[in-house]
């Protein structure tokens, strides 16, 4: 039996000017991989009737599921339940539940009287499955067409995964033949990709066709990923593993962990298993290290707080970083980062801390502190740590390396 | 003279399994939207020859300009180059001036010996026209078959903005037709987007056929963007900017600002028209309020700092607030919230602050401090305002939606 792949139809001008970046394309096939289906394609188009119309003759000979998200709003621009009504050769009927259900969000939670075309949201078309939206006024639509199933939903990111969690994802193995596909990740620093491509040549070369190995670099970082898949879920985990466990060996002296976490996470349970407790001291990264840190369910075990000494004044006042050290070597500076690791951790009563000093751009660079330059320092009792960096991007890129690299140094301190 | 349409094709396995979120299209829209060229498609596949082929022959039957990003990599899940050397009928040669650059930054900035795979990655197909890449080992290659144009990029984000930055967006005027396209939006907040079009409805009605409207509802606010498409830039820059100040009129009462800005830097405009200056103290969103703020570039003007005091114990130590309301009131309240954003203003002595302590879950909640409850607190001299929220979401959303929310109550109470 063959397997049946899924496509992924985003509607929505906001996504090919640019306007919005698309998370739920992600977020869905990382959902749809779990339960064993493959997404084959992922398209964008705009809110063009004749665009989407394409899209789903097009889609629909790669795939056997095609998802369609975006276009379900109420106004005039959401072109999606009528265009959809007529691929499938429907007629528009109020949905009884789904009125109930729109009448009770108005009355009883937002305490307004509906609009026409609120009750229009409850208009489904007749050849459709309802697929009930409990967080919102539309709801996703299920259409069956040549062995193919067309699934819409609302292009709202929390209304869409409402559905695909309650509905779709329980739904899917019953209509369609998934594959069972498993991946494991590992994170690596300190080696480039060609490099590390040179070191796992021999393991590399030794994996089945059905296990395929991906390279992830992203910020001084490589994350290698083997993905199996076949029809015997047991076997197919054991022999990835027995092969993921062959390059962990391999790259062991560059190895952070042997999971698909982010950084902020890595130092997290590094810090829950040790019992251990951190604070930040943040100039130029202005929180940003703190709330890495905070985006974590249960960092409240091992994260205090934070100051955040973006004006000078505050480094003097509440880090005790002395007016001289400002005024000679500056803020930007291994002196005025020690100081505030140093203060915060006194401060917060953590047993370490992180503090950054530099300058994230465009402007306020020197020839001789250029943009980019950024001091981290990392406190622990009776040594603190320092070290100077130089990145070479835009602020935003700017700020998530200097992040990242001093969650990084504070991961090598706990370790080493 | 018909108009060129542009397409982009994002290559990796990555991005099918939603491991990786596409940012990289977004960005490229937008850029190719201000020269005048309309991406008309955005495809995702796989890895996989076969698929990267079919997207090749599929897309150019839409577009005329084809972006290829990803997959130039070193390593051997990277195959777009001899993929496009095959599609275009070239063979692979040495790029003399890419193998010199590439030489320079392994000798001079990596100072590493080079590998047999750096080297080839200055071989280029002898078909096409290599696109310098000053910052990266990996460069952008452009063909040109049957009147069409394929330009394949390098996926690593600030590798490809610096090809399209520096080469490509400097070059296209003069290769296709571009049309002029303008946009205009406003950002409003308080009113829902039924309500909103019902409001709207005869300036919509009102609006000739090269001009269209869009609904951008985003966390309890809704963007109304505008977009108009022609030949002539002046003439459809007048009639656009005529309907959208009968927009902006009309929806006066819940307007937010005329531009697409972002919320910290509409903030951020107000306060450093004023010369006001703004601390924050955050419990439950761990410094995002502060990242926010200090996102926008020249945020030092009016942000002064932060405490983070995700342990009761800063809340008390750095923040004054006394142990007995937190054993009493507790720290997700009025009060709390209150002496939080007061004691954060003297401290940082600035003449707004923010504070806000809340519960974001998945987990802490209770029957009477629900998950998404959260306190907000406004100060400036002489007067406290706090509010109540609650919020519905994960916990990444109920911090996004609570330093949001934050960042408006400092905007009203700023233009009240």
């Amino acid at each position: 039996m063959e397997t049946d792949f899924a496509s992924i139809i985003t509607i929505g001008d906001e996504l090919l000017i640019g306007q919005v970046i698309d998370t739920n394309s992600a977020w869905m096939a990382q959902e749809l991989n779990k339960i064993g289906v493959s997404v084959k394609h992922r398209i964008a188009v705009s809110d063009s009737w004749d665009d989407i119309w394409y899209a789903l003759d097009e889609e629909s000979r790669h795939a056997s599921v095609i998802f369609i998200t975006g276009g379900l709003g109420p106004t005039s621009d959401d072109i999606t339940k009528p265009l959809l009504c007529k691929y499938f050769g429907g007629k528009l009927v109020q949905d009884e539940a789904t009125l109930a259900h729109v009448t009770n969000i108005f009355t009883n939670k937002l305490k307004r009287l509906m609009l026409e075309s609120n009750i229009k949201q409850a208009e489904v078309p007749d050849v459709c499955t309802v697929l009930f939206n409990e967080v919102g006024t539309a709801p996703g639509m299920m259409f069956e067409k040549d062995g193919k199933l067309f699934i819409s939903l609302p292009g709202v990111p929390h209304e869409m995964k409402w559905i695909m969690t309650n509905v779709v994802l329980p739904l899917l193995p019953t209509k369609i033949h998934t594959t069972n596909i498993a991946h494991r990740t590992l994170l690596t620093a300190g080696i480039g990709e060609s490099f590390l491509a040179e070191l796992i040549r021999e393991e590399e070369a030794a994996l089945p066709s059905f296990i395929k190995l991906a390279y992830l670099p992203n910020s001084g970082m490589v994350r290698l990923r083997l993905s199996a898949s076949g029809e015997d879920k047991e076997e197919i985990t054991i022999i990835l593993n027995a092969h993921f466990e062959k390059l962990k060996d391999k790259v062991k002296g560059y190895l952070v962990i042997d999971e698909d976490l982010p950084m902020e996470a890595v130092v997290g349970k590094l810090l829950t298993e040790s019992g251990k407790t951190v604070s930040t001291a943040e100039s130029c990264t202005g929180g940003y290290i703190a709330h890495l840190l905070t985006s974590i369910s249960g960092a409240s075990a091992y994260f205090r707080g934070s100051v955040v000494s973006y004006d000078n004044s505050i480094k003097t006042n509440v880090l005790n970083v002395p007016k001289s050290i400002l005024e000679t070597v500056g803020a930007i500076s291994e002196e005025t980062a020690r100081i505030m690791a140093e203060s915060v951790r006194a401060i917060m009563q953590t047993d370490y801390s992180i503090a950054v000093s530099g300058i994230m751009g465009p402007d306020g660079g020197t020839s001789e502190k250029p943009v980019g330059m950024v001091w981290i320092a990392v406190a622990k009792e009776g040594k603190t740590i320092a070290k100077c960096f130089y990145f070479h991007h835009n602020r935003e890129r700017n700020i998530q390396l200097t992040a990242l690299n001093a969650l990084n140094l504070l991961r090598i301190t706990h370790c080493g």
